[in-house]
Protein backbone atom coordinates (compact mmCIF):
# COMPACT_ATOMS: atom_id res chain seq x y z
CA UNK A 1 0.00 0.00 0.00
CA UNK A 2 2.59 2.35 0.07
CA UNK A 3 4.00 2.00 -3.47
CA UNK A 4 3.67 5.45 -5.00
CA UNK A 5 0.89 6.81 -5.80
CA UNK A 6 2.27 7.25 -9.36
CA UNK A 7 3.47 4.14 -9.64
CA UNK A 8 -0.46 2.41 -8.17
CA UNK A 9 -2.32 4.19 -10.72
CA UNK A 10 0.46 3.23 -13.43
CA UNK A 11 -0.14 -0.62 -12.54
CA UNK A 12 -4.24 -0.38 -12.56
CA UNK A 13 -4.11 1.47 -16.11
CA UNK A 14 -1.95 -1.68 -17.18
CA UNK A 15 -4.26 -4.27 -15.30
CA UNK A 16 -7.27 -2.85 -17.04
CA UNK A 17 -6.04 -2.18 -20.61
CA UNK A 18 -6.77 1.34 -21.12
CA UNK A 19 -6.28 4.76 -19.16
CA UNK A 20 -10.10 5.04 -18.24
CA UNK A 21 -11.22 6.31 -14.68
CA UNK A 22 -14.60 6.62 -14.45
CA UNK A 23 -16.56 9.53 -12.34
CA UNK A 24 -19.09 9.10 -9.76
CA UNK A 25 -21.32 12.18 -9.80
CA UNK A 26 -24.70 12.42 -8.84
CA UNK A 27 -26.58 14.12 -10.24
CA UNK A 28 -29.80 12.97 -8.64
CA UNK A 29 -32.51 14.67 -10.97
CA UNK A 30 -30.75 12.01 -14.02
CA UNK A 31 -31.24 9.16 -11.13
CA UNK A 32 -33.92 6.10 -12.52
CA UNK A 33 -37.47 6.91 -11.41
CA UNK A 34 -37.50 4.04 -8.96
CA UNK A 35 -34.13 5.45 -6.68
CA UNK A 36 -35.80 9.15 -7.68
CA UNK A 37 -39.13 8.11 -5.96
CA UNK A 38 -37.21 7.40 -2.67
CA UNK A 39 -36.87 10.77 -2.42
CA UNK A 40 -39.13 12.83 -4.31
CA UNK A 41 -41.16 15.00 -2.52
CA UNK A 42 -39.61 14.54 0.96
CA UNK A 43 -37.99 17.96 1.73
CA UNK A 44 -35.37 19.16 4.48
CA UNK A 45 -33.22 16.80 6.60
CA UNK A 46 -35.59 14.16 5.94
CA UNK A 47 -35.32 14.38 1.88
CA UNK A 48 -31.56 14.61 2.24
CA UNK A 49 -31.18 11.46 4.25
CA UNK A 50 -33.54 9.84 1.76
CA UNK A 51 -31.38 11.02 -1.51
CA UNK A 52 -28.03 9.80 0.51
CA UNK A 53 -29.56 6.50 0.55
CA UNK A 54 -30.52 6.34 -3.37
CA UNK A 55 -27.20 7.58 -4.13
CA UNK A 56 -25.48 4.27 -1.99
CA UNK A 57 -27.93 1.95 -3.88
CA UNK A 58 -26.93 3.90 -7.14
CA UNK A 59 -22.79 3.97 -5.79
CA UNK A 60 -22.90 0.68 -5.04
CA UNK A 61 -24.54 -0.86 -8.45
CA UNK A 62 -22.05 1.73 -10.49
CA UNK A 63 -19.15 0.30 -8.56
CA UNK A 64 -19.31 -3.18 -8.75
CA UNK A 65 -19.78 -2.94 -12.68
CA UNK A 66 -16.64 -0.72 -12.64
CA UNK A 67 -14.16 -3.20 -11.00
CA UNK A 68 -11.82 -4.56 -12.90
CA UNK A 69 -12.97 -2.38 -15.81
CA UNK A 70 -11.42 1.04 -15.13
CA UNK A 71 -8.22 1.41 -13.30
CA UNK A 72 -9.85 4.29 -10.81
CA UNK A 73 -13.29 5.84 -9.92
CA UNK A 74 -13.38 9.35 -9.15
CA UNK A 75 -16.10 10.70 -6.74
CA UNK A 76 -17.42 14.77 -7.04
CA UNK A 77 -17.31 16.26 -3.83
CA UNK A 78 -19.80 18.49 -3.79
CA UNK A 79 -22.70 16.54 -4.92
CA UNK A 80 -22.40 14.66 -1.51
CA UNK A 81 -21.41 17.49 0.92
CA UNK A 82 -24.64 19.29 -0.79
CA UNK A 83 -26.77 16.65 1.17
CA UNK A 84 -25.08 17.20 4.49
CA UNK A 85 -24.06 14.82 6.79
CA UNK A 86 -25.75 11.83 5.43
CA UNK A 87 -24.24 12.84 2.23
CA UNK A 88 -20.56 12.99 3.28
CA UNK A 89 -21.57 9.42 5.22
CA UNK A 90 -22.82 7.96 1.63
CA UNK A 91 -19.05 9.56 0.27
CA UNK A 92 -17.87 7.64 2.82
CA UNK A 93 -19.05 4.86 2.06
CA UNK A 94 -18.63 4.48 -1.56
CA UNK A 95 -15.12 5.15 -1.05
CA UNK A 96 -14.84 2.53 1.16
CA UNK A 97 -16.68 0.26 -1.28
CA UNK A 98 -14.64 1.20 -4.01
CA UNK A 99 -10.98 0.49 -2.00
CA UNK A 100 -12.56 -3.24 -1.13
CA UNK A 101 -13.23 -3.85 -4.61
CA UNK A 102 -9.89 -3.23 -5.92
CA UNK A 103 -10.56 0.33 -7.76
CA UNK A 104 -8.13 3.15 -6.97
CA UNK A 105 -10.03 6.35 -5.38
CA UNK A 106 -9.92 9.99 -6.44
CA UNK A 107 -11.68 12.57 -4.63
CA UNK A 108 -12.63 15.61 -6.59
CA UNK A 109 -13.12 18.55 -3.70
CA UNK A 110 -10.65 20.75 -5.73
CA UNK A 111 -9.60 21.44 -2.02
CA UNK A 112 -6.72 24.62 -1.18
CA UNK A 113 -5.85 26.68 1.92
CA UNK A 114 -3.20 27.43 4.02
CA UNK A 115 -0.89 25.41 6.59
CA UNK A 116 -2.73 23.53 9.41
CA UNK A 117 -6.05 23.95 7.51
CA UNK A 118 -4.52 22.50 4.43
CA UNK A 119 -3.31 19.64 6.53
CA UNK A 120 -6.57 18.86 8.03
CA UNK A 121 -7.92 18.92 4.16
CA UNK A 122 -5.66 16.18 2.91
CA UNK A 123 -5.54 14.09 6.47
CA UNK A 124 -9.66 14.38 5.58
CA UNK A 125 -9.56 12.74 1.82
CA UNK A 126 -6.18 11.08 1.80
CA UNK A 127 -5.06 9.77 5.74
CA UNK A 128 -5.30 5.89 5.95
CA UNK A 129 -6.76 6.51 9.51
CA UNK A 130 -9.30 9.34 8.31
CA UNK A 131 -12.88 9.36 7.13
CA UNK A 132 -11.98 8.53 3.81
CA UNK A 133 -8.61 7.29 3.25
CA UNK A 134 -8.35 8.49 -0.55
CA UNK A 135 -5.72 7.50 -3.14
CA UNK A 136 -5.83 10.77 -4.58
CA UNK A 137 -7.22 14.22 -4.63
CA UNK A 138 -7.64 17.35 -6.91
CA UNK A 139 -6.34 20.48 -4.99
CA UNK A 140 -6.49 24.18 -5.82
CA UNK A 141 -2.73 25.87 -6.20
CA UNK A 142 -4.38 29.46 -5.99
CA UNK A 143 -3.27 30.74 -2.70
CA UNK A 144 0.88 29.52 -3.77
CA UNK A 145 2.96 26.65 -3.85
CA UNK A 146 3.74 26.40 0.09
CA UNK A 147 -0.25 25.42 0.47
CA UNK A 148 0.13 22.27 -2.03
CA UNK A 149 3.20 21.40 0.73
CA UNK A 150 0.77 19.81 3.34
CA UNK A 151 -0.68 18.01 0.52
CA UNK A 152 2.05 16.65 -0.87
CA UNK A 153 4.20 16.01 2.60
CA UNK A 154 1.05 13.34 3.30
CA UNK A 155 0.43 11.91 -0.19
CA UNK A 156 4.54 11.22 -0.09
CA UNK A 157 4.27 9.99 3.34
CA UNK A 158 1.66 7.54 2.82
CA UNK A 159 1.86 6.33 -0.58
CA UNK A 160 -1.21 8.86 -1.64
CA UNK A 161 -1.46 11.23 -4.96
CA UNK A 162 -2.70 15.05 -5.51
CA UNK A 163 -3.78 16.46 -8.77
CA UNK A 164 -3.54 19.86 -8.51
CA UNK A 165 -6.00 22.08 -11.23
CA UNK A 166 -3.61 23.18 -13.91
CA UNK A 167 -5.56 24.02 -16.72
CA UNK A 168 -9.39 23.54 -17.06
CA UNK A 169 -11.72 23.96 -19.57
CA UNK A 170 -14.60 25.61 -18.80
CA UNK A 171 -15.78 28.70 -20.88
CA UNK A 172 -13.66 31.61 -18.30
CA UNK A 173 -10.80 29.07 -17.45
CA UNK A 174 -8.22 31.03 -19.35
CA UNK A 175 -8.79 34.28 -16.85
CA UNK A 176 -6.20 33.25 -14.48
CA UNK A 177 -4.55 30.14 -15.89
CA UNK A 178 -3.48 31.80 -18.88
CA UNK A 179 -2.79 35.01 -17.05
CA UNK A 180 0.94 36.66 -17.39
CA UNK A 181 3.90 35.60 -19.60
CA UNK A 182 4.60 32.43 -18.81
CA UNK A 183 1.27 32.09 -18.25
CA UNK A 184 0.36 30.90 -14.39
CA UNK A 185 -1.01 27.69 -15.20
CA UNK A 186 2.96 27.27 -16.47
CA UNK A 187 4.01 28.06 -13.20
CA UNK A 188 1.87 25.51 -11.28
CA UNK A 189 3.37 22.85 -14.03
CA UNK A 190 7.20 23.84 -12.92
CA UNK A 191 6.15 23.54 -9.77
CA UNK A 192 5.03 19.93 -9.79
CA UNK A 193 7.82 18.65 -11.85
CA UNK A 194 10.00 20.39 -9.17
CA UNK A 195 7.91 18.28 -6.56
CA UNK A 196 8.04 14.71 -8.82
CA UNK A 197 11.15 13.40 -7.66
CA UNK A 198 9.84 13.14 -3.87
CA UNK A 199 7.59 10.41 -5.02
CA UNK A 200 8.44 8.85 -8.56
CA UNK A 201 8.52 5.12 -9.31
CA UNK A 202 9.46 2.50 -11.92
CA UNK A 203 7.40 4.06 -14.64
CA UNK A 204 8.95 7.35 -13.77
CA UNK A 205 5.60 8.62 -13.55
CA UNK A 206 5.68 10.80 -10.05
CA UNK A 207 2.09 10.82 -6.89
CA UNK A 208 1.92 14.58 -7.75
CA UNK A 209 -0.20 14.94 -11.08
CA UNK A 210 -1.97 17.60 -12.78
CA UNK A 211 -5.54 18.57 -14.05
CA UNK A 212 -5.75 19.02 -17.93
CA UNK A 213 -8.81 19.46 -20.00
CA UNK A 214 -9.68 17.27 -22.83
CA UNK A 215 -10.17 20.54 -24.38
CA UNK A 216 -7.01 22.53 -23.83
CA UNK A 217 -5.64 22.77 -27.75
CA UNK A 218 -3.17 19.98 -28.77
CA UNK A 219 -0.33 22.50 -28.58
CA UNK A 220 -0.66 23.68 -25.38
CA UNK A 221 -1.39 19.99 -24.00
CA UNK A 222 2.22 19.31 -25.01
CA UNK A 223 3.45 22.26 -23.68
CA UNK A 224 2.34 21.29 -20.78
CA UNK A 225 3.92 18.17 -20.90
CA UNK A 226 7.27 19.18 -21.64
CA UNK A 227 6.90 21.06 -18.32
CA UNK A 228 5.55 18.10 -16.51
CA UNK A 229 7.33 14.95 -18.21
CA UNK A 230 6.70 12.79 -15.47
CA UNK A 231 3.09 13.96 -14.34
CA UNK A 232 0.14 11.94 -14.02
CA UNK A 233 -2.24 14.12 -16.44
CA UNK A 234 -6.14 13.84 -15.11
CA UNK A 235 -8.00 14.40 -17.86
CA UNK A 236 -11.94 15.33 -17.90
CA UNK A 237 -14.22 16.34 -20.92
CA UNK A 238 -14.38 13.21 -22.60
CA UNK A 239 -17.56 12.41 -22.80
CA UNK A 240 -20.45 15.37 -21.99
CA UNK A 241 -18.00 17.56 -22.44
CA UNK A 242 -17.71 16.05 -26.21
CA UNK A 243 -13.61 15.68 -26.45
CA UNK A 244 -12.26 13.00 -28.59
CA UNK A 245 -10.19 9.90 -27.41
CA UNK A 246 -7.72 11.73 -28.96
CA UNK A 247 -8.05 14.94 -27.80
CA UNK A 248 -8.07 13.28 -24.19
CA UNK A 249 -4.76 11.72 -24.95
CA UNK A 250 -2.99 15.01 -26.02
CA UNK A 251 -1.18 15.26 -23.54
CA UNK A 252 0.11 11.92 -22.75
CA UNK A 253 3.75 10.62 -23.00
CA UNK A 254 5.61 9.52 -26.41
CA UNK A 255 4.43 6.21 -24.68
CA UNK A 256 1.14 6.54 -24.43
CA UNK A 257 1.32 6.48 -20.54
CA UNK A 258 0.95 9.60 -17.96
CA UNK A 259 -2.71 10.49 -18.66
CA UNK A 260 -5.89 9.59 -17.07
CA UNK A 261 -8.81 10.18 -18.65
CA UNK A 262 -12.16 10.41 -16.59
CA UNK A 263 -16.00 10.53 -17.78
CA UNK A 264 -18.78 10.72 -15.97
CA UNK A 265 -22.34 12.07 -17.10
CA UNK A 266 -22.18 10.23 -20.32
CA UNK A 267 -21.10 7.06 -18.84
CA UNK A 268 -24.08 7.33 -16.07
CA UNK A 269 -26.97 9.14 -17.53
CA UNK A 270 -28.86 8.88 -20.85
CA UNK A 271 -29.51 12.42 -22.07
CA UNK A 272 -33.05 11.86 -22.56
CA UNK A 273 -36.22 9.08 -21.04
CA UNK A 274 -34.64 5.44 -21.61
CA UNK A 275 -36.89 2.64 -21.12
CA UNK A 276 -33.51 0.16 -20.82
CA UNK A 277 -31.67 2.42 -18.19
CA UNK A 278 -35.26 2.78 -16.34
CA UNK A 279 -35.04 -1.27 -16.18
CA UNK A 280 -31.62 -1.89 -15.31
CA UNK A 281 -29.44 1.03 -15.20
CA UNK A 282 -26.65 -1.37 -13.89
CA UNK A 283 -26.45 -3.00 -17.31
CA UNK A 284 -26.88 0.03 -19.18
CA UNK A 285 -24.30 1.89 -17.55
CA UNK A 286 -22.02 -1.43 -17.96
CA UNK A 287 -22.19 -0.81 -21.35
CA UNK A 288 -21.96 2.56 -21.49
CA UNK A 289 -18.83 2.28 -19.81
CA UNK A 290 -17.24 -0.62 -22.14
CA UNK A 291 -17.65 2.29 -25.24
CA UNK A 292 -15.60 4.94 -23.41
CA UNK A 293 -12.96 2.50 -22.07
CA UNK A 294 -12.62 0.75 -25.63
CA UNK A 295 -11.67 3.90 -27.05
CA UNK A 296 -9.05 4.60 -24.88
CA UNK A 297 -7.54 1.35 -25.61
CA UNK B 1 -33.95 37.38 5.25
CA UNK B 2 -33.90 38.32 1.65
CA UNK B 3 -31.85 41.71 2.22
CA UNK B 4 -28.70 41.86 0.67
CA UNK B 5 -25.81 40.21 2.84
CA UNK B 6 -23.71 43.35 2.11
CA UNK B 7 -26.19 45.35 4.21
CA UNK B 8 -26.81 43.10 6.83
CA UNK B 9 -23.44 42.82 7.58
CA UNK B 10 -22.99 46.64 7.73
CA UNK B 11 -25.83 46.36 9.89
CA UNK B 12 -24.55 43.91 12.57
CA UNK B 13 -21.22 45.76 12.73
CA UNK B 14 -22.98 48.94 13.27
CA UNK B 15 -25.32 46.82 16.37
CA UNK B 16 -21.62 45.71 18.24
CA UNK B 17 -20.08 48.59 17.55
CA UNK B 18 -16.53 46.96 15.24
CA UNK B 19 -15.98 45.27 12.17
CA UNK B 20 -15.17 41.88 14.09
CA UNK B 21 -15.75 38.49 13.37
CA UNK B 22 -14.73 35.32 15.50
CA UNK B 23 -13.53 32.39 13.45
CA UNK B 24 -14.07 28.98 14.63
CA UNK B 25 -11.19 26.75 14.08
CA UNK B 26 -11.20 23.62 16.03
CA UNK B 27 -7.53 22.58 16.67
CA UNK B 28 -8.58 20.00 19.07
CA UNK B 29 -5.09 19.40 20.25
CA UNK B 30 -5.57 22.76 22.06
CA UNK B 31 -8.75 22.04 23.02
CA UNK B 32 -9.11 22.69 27.15
CA UNK B 33 -8.24 18.91 29.23
CA UNK B 34 -11.58 18.17 29.88
CA UNK B 35 -12.76 18.10 26.27
CA UNK B 36 -9.62 16.55 24.88
CA UNK B 37 -10.63 13.57 27.45
CA UNK B 38 -13.43 12.77 25.69
CA UNK B 39 -11.94 11.86 22.44
CA UNK B 40 -7.81 10.64 23.62
CA UNK B 41 -6.47 7.08 22.91
CA UNK B 42 -9.82 6.58 20.89
CA UNK B 43 -9.40 5.81 17.08
CA UNK B 44 -10.74 5.03 14.00
CA UNK B 45 -14.82 6.24 13.83
CA UNK B 46 -15.36 5.69 17.40
CA UNK B 47 -12.63 8.39 17.62
CA UNK B 48 -14.24 10.86 15.13
CA UNK B 49 -17.45 10.86 16.78
CA UNK B 50 -16.37 11.39 20.00
CA UNK B 51 -14.06 14.71 18.67
CA UNK B 52 -16.86 15.97 17.13
CA UNK B 53 -18.96 15.68 20.27
CA UNK B 54 -16.26 17.79 21.63
CA UNK B 55 -16.19 20.64 19.19
CA UNK B 56 -20.60 20.64 19.72
CA UNK B 57 -19.57 21.65 23.50
CA UNK B 58 -16.89 23.99 22.74
CA UNK B 59 -18.68 25.63 19.98
CA UNK B 60 -21.88 25.93 21.72
CA UNK B 61 -20.09 27.75 24.35
CA UNK B 62 -18.06 29.71 22.26
CA UNK B 63 -21.05 30.64 20.34
CA UNK B 64 -22.92 31.47 23.29
CA UNK B 65 -20.14 34.02 24.17
CA UNK B 66 -19.57 35.62 20.71
CA UNK B 67 -23.53 36.36 20.36
CA UNK B 68 -23.77 40.44 20.31
CA UNK B 69 -20.11 40.93 21.23
CA UNK B 70 -19.29 39.76 17.20
CA UNK B 71 -20.27 40.61 13.94
CA UNK B 72 -20.60 37.49 12.88
CA UNK B 73 -18.48 34.31 13.26
CA UNK B 74 -16.46 32.18 10.61
CA UNK B 75 -16.38 28.18 10.64
CA UNK B 76 -13.07 26.67 9.01
CA UNK B 77 -14.85 24.04 7.34
CA UNK B 78 -11.69 21.46 7.47
CA UNK B 79 -11.49 20.90 10.81
CA UNK B 80 -14.77 19.89 10.45
CA UNK B 81 -14.69 17.94 7.87
CA UNK B 82 -11.43 16.26 8.98
CA UNK B 83 -13.79 14.10 11.15
CA UNK B 84 -16.05 12.92 8.46
CA UNK B 85 -19.71 12.56 8.52
CA UNK B 86 -20.09 13.17 12.53
CA UNK B 87 -17.75 16.47 12.21
CA UNK B 88 -19.96 17.87 9.23
CA UNK B 89 -22.91 16.92 11.52
CA UNK B 90 -21.36 18.72 13.92
CA UNK B 91 -20.86 22.33 11.77
CA UNK B 92 -24.37 21.39 10.64
CA UNK B 93 -25.20 22.41 14.12
CA UNK B 94 -22.99 25.15 15.09
CA UNK B 95 -24.08 27.08 12.22
CA UNK B 96 -28.08 26.96 13.42
CA UNK B 97 -26.57 27.58 16.71
CA UNK B 98 -24.98 30.61 15.67
CA UNK B 99 -28.22 31.96 13.47
CA UNK B 100 -30.42 31.76 16.10
CA UNK B 101 -28.07 33.15 18.41
CA UNK B 102 -28.22 36.17 15.23
CA UNK B 103 -25.01 35.93 14.63
CA UNK B 104 -23.97 36.03 10.76
CA UNK B 105 -22.33 32.78 9.20
CA UNK B 106 -19.58 32.49 7.05
CA UNK B 107 -18.54 29.15 5.82
CA UNK B 108 -14.69 29.43 5.03
CA UNK B 109 -14.37 26.46 2.64
CA UNK B 110 -12.73 27.92 -0.13
CA UNK B 111 -14.58 26.27 -2.51
CA UNK B 112 -14.49 26.40 -6.16
CA UNK B 113 -15.70 24.41 -9.57
CA UNK B 114 -17.66 24.52 -12.72
CA UNK B 115 -21.07 25.02 -13.34
CA UNK B 116 -23.83 21.99 -11.83
CA UNK B 117 -20.64 21.33 -9.74
CA UNK B 118 -20.18 25.17 -8.45
CA UNK B 119 -24.45 24.96 -7.91
CA UNK B 120 -23.85 22.27 -5.75
CA UNK B 121 -21.25 23.89 -3.60
CA UNK B 122 -23.26 26.81 -3.27
CA UNK B 123 -26.69 25.22 -2.58
CA UNK B 124 -24.57 22.99 0.34
CA UNK B 125 -23.48 26.12 2.16
CA UNK B 126 -25.79 28.82 1.32
CA UNK B 127 -29.36 27.79 0.17
CA UNK B 128 -31.82 28.59 2.97
CA UNK B 129 -33.33 24.82 2.63
CA UNK B 130 -30.03 23.43 2.61
CA UNK B 131 -28.07 21.33 4.88
CA UNK B 132 -26.07 24.72 6.15
CA UNK B 133 -27.53 27.35 5.40
CA UNK B 134 -25.18 29.98 5.90
CA UNK B 135 -24.72 33.95 5.20
CA UNK B 136 -21.70 33.53 3.16
CA UNK B 137 -18.95 31.15 2.24
CA UNK B 138 -15.41 31.93 0.96
CA UNK B 139 -14.78 30.68 -2.62
CA UNK B 140 -11.26 29.85 -4.83
CA UNK B 141 -11.14 31.66 -8.32
CA UNK B 142 -8.16 30.31 -9.78
CA UNK B 143 -10.86 27.91 -11.97
CA UNK B 144 -12.13 31.54 -13.91
CA UNK B 145 -14.76 33.93 -13.55
CA UNK B 146 -17.84 32.03 -15.31
CA UNK B 147 -17.19 29.74 -11.88
CA UNK B 148 -18.10 32.57 -9.29
CA UNK B 149 -21.38 32.56 -11.26
CA UNK B 150 -23.35 29.68 -9.44
CA UNK B 151 -22.13 31.53 -6.30
CA UNK B 152 -23.47 34.62 -7.07
CA UNK B 153 -26.59 33.59 -8.45
CA UNK B 154 -27.62 31.87 -5.43
CA UNK B 155 -26.19 34.52 -3.35
CA UNK B 156 -28.23 36.77 -5.27
CA UNK B 157 -30.83 35.25 -4.97
CA UNK B 158 -31.20 34.49 -1.67
CA UNK B 159 -29.25 37.13 0.16
CA UNK B 160 -26.26 35.92 1.27
CA UNK B 161 -22.72 36.48 0.08
CA UNK B 162 -19.21 35.51 -1.06
CA UNK B 163 -15.61 36.38 -0.24
CA UNK B 164 -13.46 35.49 -3.31
CA UNK B 165 -10.16 34.92 -2.58
CA UNK B 166 -8.31 37.82 -3.83
CA UNK B 167 -5.16 38.44 -1.72
CA UNK B 168 -3.56 36.35 0.67
CA UNK B 169 -0.50 36.78 2.98
CA UNK B 170 0.81 32.85 3.23
CA UNK B 171 4.41 32.45 2.18
CA UNK B 172 3.77 31.52 -1.06
CA UNK B 173 0.72 34.07 -2.36
CA UNK B 174 2.28 35.71 -4.44
CA UNK B 175 3.09 32.82 -6.47
CA UNK B 176 -0.31 32.95 -8.52
CA UNK B 177 -1.76 36.38 -7.07
CA UNK B 178 1.06 38.55 -7.94
CA UNK B 179 1.68 36.52 -11.27
CA UNK B 180 1.19 38.70 -14.12
CA UNK B 181 0.38 42.88 -15.42
CA UNK B 182 -1.41 43.80 -13.61
CA UNK B 183 -1.27 41.09 -10.90
CA UNK B 184 -3.94 38.30 -11.26
CA UNK B 185 -5.44 39.54 -7.70
CA UNK B 186 -6.03 42.56 -9.39
CA UNK B 187 -8.21 40.78 -12.20
CA UNK B 188 -10.63 39.39 -9.33
CA UNK B 189 -10.86 42.51 -7.80
CA UNK B 190 -11.93 44.41 -10.95
CA UNK B 191 -14.47 41.11 -11.60
CA UNK B 192 -16.02 41.43 -7.95
CA UNK B 193 -16.44 45.09 -8.94
CA UNK B 194 -18.11 44.08 -11.97
CA UNK B 195 -20.50 42.07 -9.88
CA UNK B 196 -21.21 44.64 -7.26
CA UNK B 197 -23.86 46.49 -8.91
CA UNK B 198 -26.15 43.03 -8.61
CA UNK B 199 -26.17 42.93 -4.68
CA UNK B 200 -25.64 46.35 -3.57
CA UNK B 201 -27.50 47.98 -0.18
CA UNK B 202 -27.89 51.53 1.36
CA UNK B 203 -24.75 51.26 3.01
CA UNK B 204 -23.26 51.02 -1.10
CA UNK B 205 -21.62 47.88 0.49
CA UNK B 206 -22.39 44.63 -2.38
CA UNK B 207 -22.42 41.13 -1.25
CA UNK B 208 -19.40 40.11 -3.75
CA UNK B 209 -16.31 40.40 -1.07
CA UNK B 210 -12.75 39.71 -1.64
CA UNK B 211 -10.63 37.95 1.25
CA UNK B 212 -7.71 40.32 1.80
CA UNK B 213 -4.72 39.37 4.17
CA UNK B 214 -4.49 41.87 6.97
CA UNK B 215 -0.05 41.77 6.37
CA UNK B 216 -1.05 42.57 2.57
CA UNK B 217 1.08 45.97 2.31
CA UNK B 218 -0.68 48.96 2.67
CA UNK B 219 -0.22 50.26 -0.28
CA UNK B 220 -1.39 47.17 -2.38
CA UNK B 221 -4.68 47.49 0.19
CA UNK B 222 -5.02 50.55 -0.96
CA UNK B 223 -4.70 49.63 -4.72
CA UNK B 224 -7.04 46.91 -4.07
CA UNK B 225 -9.90 49.05 -2.60
CA UNK B 226 -9.79 51.45 -5.31
CA UNK B 227 -10.57 48.39 -7.61
CA UNK B 228 -13.48 47.05 -5.58
CA UNK B 229 -14.69 50.28 -3.58
CA UNK B 230 -17.74 48.64 -2.93
CA UNK B 231 -16.65 45.27 -1.85
CA UNK B 232 -16.42 43.76 2.03
CA UNK B 233 -13.02 42.97 2.71
CA UNK B 234 -12.46 39.74 4.97
CA UNK B 235 -9.32 40.07 6.59
CA UNK B 236 -7.62 37.33 8.00
CA UNK B 237 -4.22 37.56 9.99
CA UNK B 238 -4.73 39.82 12.92
CA UNK B 239 -3.93 38.30 16.26
CA UNK B 240 -2.51 34.48 15.85
CA UNK B 241 -0.87 35.96 12.56
CA UNK B 242 0.50 39.16 14.42
CA UNK B 243 -1.23 42.10 12.44
CA UNK B 244 -2.50 45.11 13.98
CA UNK B 245 -5.46 46.70 13.88
CA UNK B 246 -4.33 49.27 11.98
CA UNK B 247 -2.72 47.03 9.06
CA UNK B 248 -5.80 44.63 9.13
CA UNK B 249 -8.17 47.77 8.69
CA UNK B 250 -5.47 49.16 5.60
CA UNK B 251 -8.10 48.06 2.97
CA UNK B 252 -11.11 50.03 4.70
CA UNK B 253 -12.90 52.67 3.16
CA UNK B 254 -12.44 55.96 4.05
CA UNK B 255 -15.26 56.19 6.76
CA UNK B 256 -13.78 53.10 7.82
CA UNK B 257 -16.14 51.02 7.36
CA UNK B 258 -15.51 48.04 4.76
CA UNK B 259 -13.31 45.52 6.80
CA UNK B 260 -14.24 42.79 8.30
CA UNK B 261 -11.52 41.51 10.25
CA UNK B 262 -11.40 37.94 11.90
CA UNK B 263 -9.23 36.41 14.44
CA UNK B 264 -9.41 32.58 15.60
CA UNK B 265 -6.91 30.87 17.34
CA UNK B 266 -5.84 34.04 19.09
CA UNK B 267 -9.01 34.24 20.50
CA UNK B 268 -9.64 30.85 21.19
CA UNK B 269 -6.48 28.75 22.78
CA UNK B 270 -3.88 30.09 25.07
CA UNK B 271 -0.32 29.34 23.62
CA UNK B 272 0.46 26.90 26.21
CA UNK B 273 -1.02 25.50 29.50
CA UNK B 274 -3.06 28.20 30.78
CA UNK B 275 -4.91 27.33 34.67
CA UNK B 276 -7.73 29.99 34.12
CA UNK B 277 -8.34 28.58 30.55
CA UNK B 278 -8.59 25.02 31.62
CA UNK B 279 -11.28 25.95 34.55
CA UNK B 280 -13.65 27.98 32.64
CA UNK B 281 -12.18 28.51 29.02
CA UNK B 282 -15.64 30.45 28.16
CA UNK B 283 -14.88 33.06 30.40
CA UNK B 284 -10.73 32.97 29.23
CA UNK B 285 -12.15 33.56 25.73
CA UNK B 286 -14.56 35.97 26.60
CA UNK B 287 -11.55 38.07 27.78
CA UNK B 288 -9.97 37.56 24.85
CA UNK B 289 -12.80 38.32 22.29
CA UNK B 290 -13.36 41.81 24.34
CA UNK B 291 -9.81 42.77 23.92
CA UNK B 292 -9.89 41.28 20.00
CA UNK B 293 -12.97 43.46 19.37
CA UNK B 294 -12.17 46.80 21.28
CA UNK B 295 -9.09 47.25 19.39
CA UNK B 296 -11.06 47.76 16.58
CA UNK B 297 -13.47 49.82 18.08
Amino acid sequence: MNACFGERLAEAVRAVGAPAALGLDPHLDRYPARLRARFAGRSGAEGRAAAASAIREFDAEVLARAAGRVAAVKFQHAFYERLGSPGVAALEAGVARARELGLLVILDGKRGDIASTAAAYAESALHPDGPLGADAMTVNPWMGFDTLEPFAALAERHGRGIFALVRTTNPGSADLQRHGEPPAAHKVAAELARLAPRARGASGLSSFGAVVGAQVPADEQRALRALMPDAWFLVPGMGAQGASATEALGGARTDRTGSLVVAARSVLFPDGKDDAYEQDFGSWISERMFGFVNALR
